[in-house]
C-alpha cells in the first residue's frame, strides 16, 4: 500500500470515529483547503522574495504545519470524490510536458512573463 | 523510493529543464498554490453541497486537474523548503488526534459549530 | 470628495505615517487581500447555505470585520496602481450587462449551472 | 445617495431581473469573491514586487478588472447580510489606529517582521 493510500484511510477513520462526514461534502473540503493554502500564503505575503528562501525555524514550522493542513485536505477530498490523486499527478504531468517542451520553453520562460 | 518521492525528484527536473528555479521561489510558489486551490472552489462555488457529491463526469475531470495542481505545487513548494511531506502529515495528524479526540468531539463536532 | 476618494486618503496617511509604503508594493497588497478574502470563507466553511443567510450577532461581526478589511486592502491597492475603482467599477457594469442579458440568462441562470 | 449605496442598489437589480438571488448566498458570495481575489493574485503571482509596481497597460487592465469583480461581489454580499460597508470600514480602521500606533510602530514595522 503507498503512503497516499494509507493516508486516506487513516483520515477516512479519523473523520468516520468523530462522525464529521456531514460536514465534508465536496464543496466545503475545497473550501477549507484553499482557507488552509491562504494561511500558508500569510506566511510569505510581507516576505521578500529572498526573504522566503532562509526562513527562521520559526517561520519554517509554521509553514510546515500549513503544508501539512493542505495534502491533509487534498486527500480527504479526493477520497470524497474516488479521484486517485496518483494517477491524477501522473495525467498532469503528461500535459505539462506536451504544454511546455523543455527545449522551446527554457531561457524565455514566456509562461511566466506573457500574460 | 515512495512515491512522493519520486514526484519531487520528476518536479525538480522539469523545472531545470526548463529553466524555472528563478521564478520558483517559495513565495510564488504558495502564491501558486493559493491560485490552484481557488480554482479548485471555482469549480464548487455555484452548487450546492448536495450537487458537489454527484458531479457531472466533466465536472469531475476539472477538479481531478485542480487537484493534481495542488498537488504539484505542494511537492515542489515543500521541496524547495526542504520539508518532508510525510513527515510533517505524520506529526499533523497526532496533534489533531490530541486536539479532538474522538469521544469528546463525536455528535457535537464543536469544531464545526462553535465559531 | 466621495467616500472611496476620502477612504483612499486617509489609508496613504495611515501607511505614509508608519512607513510601511516598503511593503505594500502591489504584489504584496494583492496576497494580503487574498488572505483576507480567505478568512472570510473561513466564517462560512462548515455552515449551510441556509445557516450562512441567518448569522448570528458573533459570526456577523466576525464577517463585517473580514469585509471591512477586504475593502480596505482593495483601496488600498488600487491606489499604489492609479486605478479608480469608481469607473472600474461601471466599466465592469456595462461589461456584465452585455454578457448576461436579463431576457436571456432569467431562469435558466446558465451561467451558474452549465460550468 | 454614496456611490456604494448607488451600486448597492444596482446590484440588487442586476441579481432581480436575472433571478439570480437563488445562488447568492453569503456562503456561495464568499466563494465568489475569493475566487476573484485569486485571480488578482495570478496577475502578479511571478512577478517580482519591482515589476509588480510598473505593470503593462495589458497588465494594469487585467488587474484593474479583477479589483471591479471584488469591489462588486463585496457589495454583493455585504447587501444580503445588511452590513454597511462604510460604518464597517470607519470601525476597522479605529481599531486600526489603536492597535498600530504610529509612533510605536514607525521603523520597526514589527507587524511585518515578527511573524
Amino acid at each position: 500500500m503507498t503512503e497516499l493510500e494509507q493516508l486516506r484511510l487513516k483520515l477516512r477513520e479519523f473523520a468516520a470515529e468523530r462522525d464529521w462526514d456531514q460536514f465534508h461534502s465536496p464543496k466545503n473540503l475545497a473550501m477549507a483547503l484553499s482557507v488552509e493554502a491562504s494561511e500558508l500564503v500569510e506566511c510569505f505575503q510581507w516576505l521578500t522574495e529572498e526573504q522566503s528562501r532562509a526562513l527562521s525555524a520559526q517561520q519554517l514550522a509554521a509553514v510546515t504545519d500549513e503544508i501539512a493542513d493542505i495534502q491533509l485536505y487534498l486527500i480527504r477530498l479526493a477520497d470524497k470524490l474516488d479521484v486517485d490523486i496518483r494517477s491524477a499527478v501522473s495525467e498532469k504531468f503528461k500535459k505539462n510536458e506536451a504544454k511546455y517542451p523543455a527545449d522551446k520553453v527554457r531561457g524565455s520562460a514566456k509562461k511566466y512573463n506573457e500574460y
